[in-house]
């Protein structure tokens, strides 16, 4: 198929900033076009926003409802594949629905949706329309992510006994929300953000990482979650034990009050062989250790990595590859898959390999098990989806 | 007074571990004189040991209370000055109380007691004798470890919020008691060690560091412990929610089965305007975060320093201490207390900056409450002492 | 202007490494568009190459002279704005000086050209022709690069007395060459890599990274250069004294057979009041050193950087940017620049921070100084250009 | 045998540096004892200093002269063993050859001498008299050297083909000798400090270091060394371009002025097989390279390193050992030759592993061959003994 794939986007016009990620990630390997969006809701800030991306003024709709409407009419080869959603929290449900069932595929920012029913709902939406469905959890696109879950599922590291995730930041540790800086904004606001705040916003990747690495659930978690900064409406630091569908234990923290921290997302799984070690602000570095061997250093993009690594990769070794490209190969597998159902074959391993609606439930039943548990003092609540 | 500081030794004959710790920690400063042991309950064995040391045969006892009866009866400028006990857990109470009773100062290994009974009674006696009673709650002894205490006490990084500490080891992550391995052995055995196995061994320093650094208590925690290796009857792993007394809260985890961990103690803090990290395993580095700077990277023996973490330093910058120097500092400290003792003279800061009984109690209260608390699933569970 | 900047590319068929990356960096912003590429001398393989970019045949050209005529030929909001050089060192100028005297832009690869002679020979044509033209020196596209470089200028280090720069790589620590590896072949063949094999290949990016941070030249230089691997005919390691035009001295080594360096670019300066240390595997971080204050860590993307390292710059701080986005900057500022030539506006200070032809003289001259050096048993050589 | 070896102090009164690291070292293991000292040329400040570290006045002596003879006259029980000599350069040579003299073992400070002459006289001295002699170039006593060294002889990396050793420091970078801190007073001072500053001060240790890992020999150099502070008569920094005897190349650059730089020794070995990389402020961990598998990092006390590593530890994993333990390695060792000169038995290959006086020509002819070189427009020169 000699075509780029075509998505258009809803949320992400000027001023906002996991719009642009999107969109540097959708242009990074030449195979995905962006052809409209529904930037904002202010129709003229729509147009003024697609007119800085290069898109023609009548590409650029005034709700997504429109675009839905309009790119459905328009013929196949010139229609967009895709819808890219990337507003807040409370507005990622209703795009999704609206757009697969106009029979288009979707590509949502995290989290899901604004609660854990909306995500089941769409779930059933999924499955009704048969369209694709992807999830930005863009951590997992990281080279060495992919070969940690490879090498336990491998069973390199024998069987998991012990996980400890980190999302620690620092940002929020002032009420950052007062001074008008929109990200704060939206993310300690209840209503667009959810019912928890750094546990929703980071939290949740935290806990995707835990399971897309280890291949574990996390069964029950007991949670302790605090707003730290005085009138803030939602949890700025959240600690929470854990315990997986296979006996292994854990702690997963998280927390945007940690001054000093940048976006140190981490995590380390011990199991009875051997244990990984990976930090999110040094990617291309993962540490492995074994029981009564020397530590070893694996490093993106060398030879001895296996296949899903060395597909996630564009540059040779200590070319350093970071945030972008890991999103980027979200977009890229998601794009491939759309190729395959185009063209009618099978996906390969690799195309499937992005975050789906499945990874969506659970992330939302992760965020109201905390907040339950919490609220119980830290009782021990099942992580149910 | 121009002598050095004469002590016996409780246990420590050839084969033991930490015993050669203790020596070392004593002989360095060259202030500090071994004059005597009971190195084993083993008279021959005791002799043996205390030969390799070069001490005369008639000081090297059969048992503890030999050795406390006999050098009572020396004269003042020959008898010891100090026990030290360096036996495992449940031999610490005995020889401390027989000690302190006959008029000795007392520097003992970690953990105080056996439980957190035996280190009441001792905070009794310690008070009745009034002689002086050191722990080796050694990795207080690091100057870093020091400068982040007064940087925090000076309200440097504001009020505190959160503080992480860890404890990984790898090193039980097999059943290495089975092999016949001393160390392994008394520390997985209940009788010997106490209640908790991890918890007690390392899970302690981890809690004493937290509470030093930050001049905080817990107030109460959730712990969640396990014996990973099948058939070890006390944990070898726990994770463990913290609240502090001032409303910080707080994640530790201590870890025996964490293949490929060496003995990675390391504590974050943050308050509201900065924080501080610091790893055991690279004492002399401390990174020192700021809202709104760069972090800063603290290095020992830098003039920027302040006092204690100075008196703590034998060399310039990068010329590393590490472990034993550290240890030593304790020992240093708790010499220069006895020699004030001895002179009559008030002890300065830095000679009372050493962990004593109330540490002791804290940490016994501290592995009592982490057992009972993981007993009822994790149930918030005060600290009390 | 409403329209993207557009270019095509000479080189960078299938098979190629550098094609592809320079097609990532001018791809990401969304403000550059590939339009047509002579991506091989045979004609099939750049039509093929071509197609797999979506290209149209027609603009798939078998050699660069046909591109450049029939581009030009095209009408003006339809052709291309500049050419892309990606092939090997020896067919830099032929295209360079082709497209510059038909009227386009170019950015090439680096080195300039094949020997400092046709440099100076690009000097007249670019003078000549007052087109643009950019060079790929792109390690100096990192946004702590361009800090350490205004830190420098605005005199925060002092003067200057010390360079240390670095370029270690092992992957020709074997006869790679010999396995039909392309990248091998011809960066070891003098036909095609020039006279120097290693410093020419990633020496001039140690020179360039040092001149463009510290602002200084090298005066003159003592070089050492070897081939180790048996019967290579260039250069795979080279050690290099250097003067600077200030009186400062320095060091700079490269390698190629440093096993287990993947691609460790890294320089440290010192003034008489301070200094900087970074290194290109973890771009992100930046060393800076007092007289008498704790080193700072600098990381991307923090507020208290200047303007340069901020327009330099994607994503917040910790969601780590690495080579492809360093390059990108170039390509950024570059069509940056030509938009504004287009709008008859002058550009700002950013969109003029690109290496140029100058920088690639002084590449060409290093070379030539460091080879003549070594020829004379290291001999002081000047660096004339 | 059961006694302590016994020494005399040359040097190292109130207010010196380096003596009380010697005497920390000689303390660590209490297999040696200070029973004698010159500790200053003053006799009263001589007593005064001895009566701080416990020694009879009687043997605190007024100068060196004074404390061979007296000690020579002692009986064979009572008498020092060795005399440790830690005194300023230009004082090294007529102690160390009274005492050998006199019957008496010799462990001296480095460098040997105060330049080269003397070093050749020495070893005449040395074997002229049969005593030994031993040289505190410290760094070698690290665990992880020893290791590196040992799997360079087994051949583990293959033949050598790269060597880079570092040796910065910035406590010079101002004119601190006009402060009248000691330290900096006679290190900058020829009459003192030989014919050169930072060359003679922290070069030998890079140039012992490099020898002693690889095994072997620099047999030309061309050094540009400098002084870079005004008004300085000895360089306080130098770039060294280095060929080793087996065909290898190198650098070696050492400076004082690189400000913010504590004490950070470091080297990087490459062999066609693999490289190893260790830098002194972190000295438990090695990093070893290979070929096309990961990295390792290799950590002081594992059990996968080799014997002369083992002996060269006191404590497990990550507790930490560092400058004075080094140090006090070759302490240990030189005093485990003496016990076997005493005992009549061969020294075993742990008592034999100290720097000796070859090593002491070897660093002076390092020092003339770069002060000659440099004076030369670094020409190249051979480095002979």
């Amino acid at each position: 198929m000699s075509r780029k794939i075509r998505y258009g986007m809803v949320g992400g016009g000027r001023g906002a900033f996991i719009g642009g990620v999107h969109r540097i990630a959708a242009n990074m390997d030449g195979q995905i076009e962006l052809v409209c969006g529904a930037f904002s809701s202010d129709p003229q800030k729509s147009k003024d926003s697609g007119a800085d991306l290069y898109l023609p003024a009548e590409r650029c709709y005034g709700s997504f409802e429109e675009m839905i409407q309009k790119e459905a009419a328009l013929p196949a080869d010139k229609r967009m594949d895709f819808v890219s959603i990337v507003t807040p929290n409370h507005m990622h449900f209703p795009p999704a629905k609206a757009a697969l069932e106009a029979g288009f595929h979707v590509l949502s920012d995290k989290p899901a949706t604004f609660d854990l029913t909306e995500s089941k709902a769409l779930v059933d939406i999924v499955k009704k329309t048969g369209k694709l469905y992807g999830l930005t959890h863009n951590y997992t696109g990281y080279p060495l992510v992919k070969e940690a879950r490879d090498m336990i599922k491998a069973g390199k590291l024998g069987k998991i006994r012990k996980v400890v995730v980190e999302y620690p930041q620092g940002w929020l540790a002032t009420k950052l929300e007062d001074s008008g800086q929109k990200q704060a904004g939206w993310r300690t606001d209840p209503k667009r953000s959810g019912a928890a705040g750094c546990i929703g916003d980071i939290g949740t990747h935290a806990e995707n990482l835990a399971e897309y690495i280890t291949g574990l659930h996390i069964k029950e978690l007991a949670a302790d979650i605090t707003a730290f900064v005085e009138g803030r409406a939602l949890d700025d630091d959240g600690n929470v034990l854990l315990r997986f569908d296979n006996g292994a234990k854990g702690v997963l923290h998280a927390s945007q009050i940690s001054v000093g921290e940048e976006n140190n997302l981490n995590i380390r799984v011990y199991g009875e062989k051997g244990g990984i070690e990976w930090h999110q602000n040094e990617p291309n570095t993962m540490l492995v250790k074994w029981l009564d061997q020397p530590m070893q250093v694996y490093r993106t993009a060398n030879g001895y990595l296996g296949k899903n690594a060395a597909a996630a990769t564009r540059t040779p070794p200590a070319h350093p590859e970071g945030y972008l490209e890991a999103f980027a190969n979200i977009y890229k597998n998601f794009a491939s898959h759309i190729r395959a159902v185009i063209a009618g074959t099978a996906p390969d391993e690799v195309a499937l390999d992005y975050p789906k609606i499945g990874d969506g439930v659970r992330g939302m039943a992760f965020i109201e098990a905390v907040v339950k548990s919490s609220q119980a003092n830290a009782a021990w609540t099942k992580l149910e989806v």
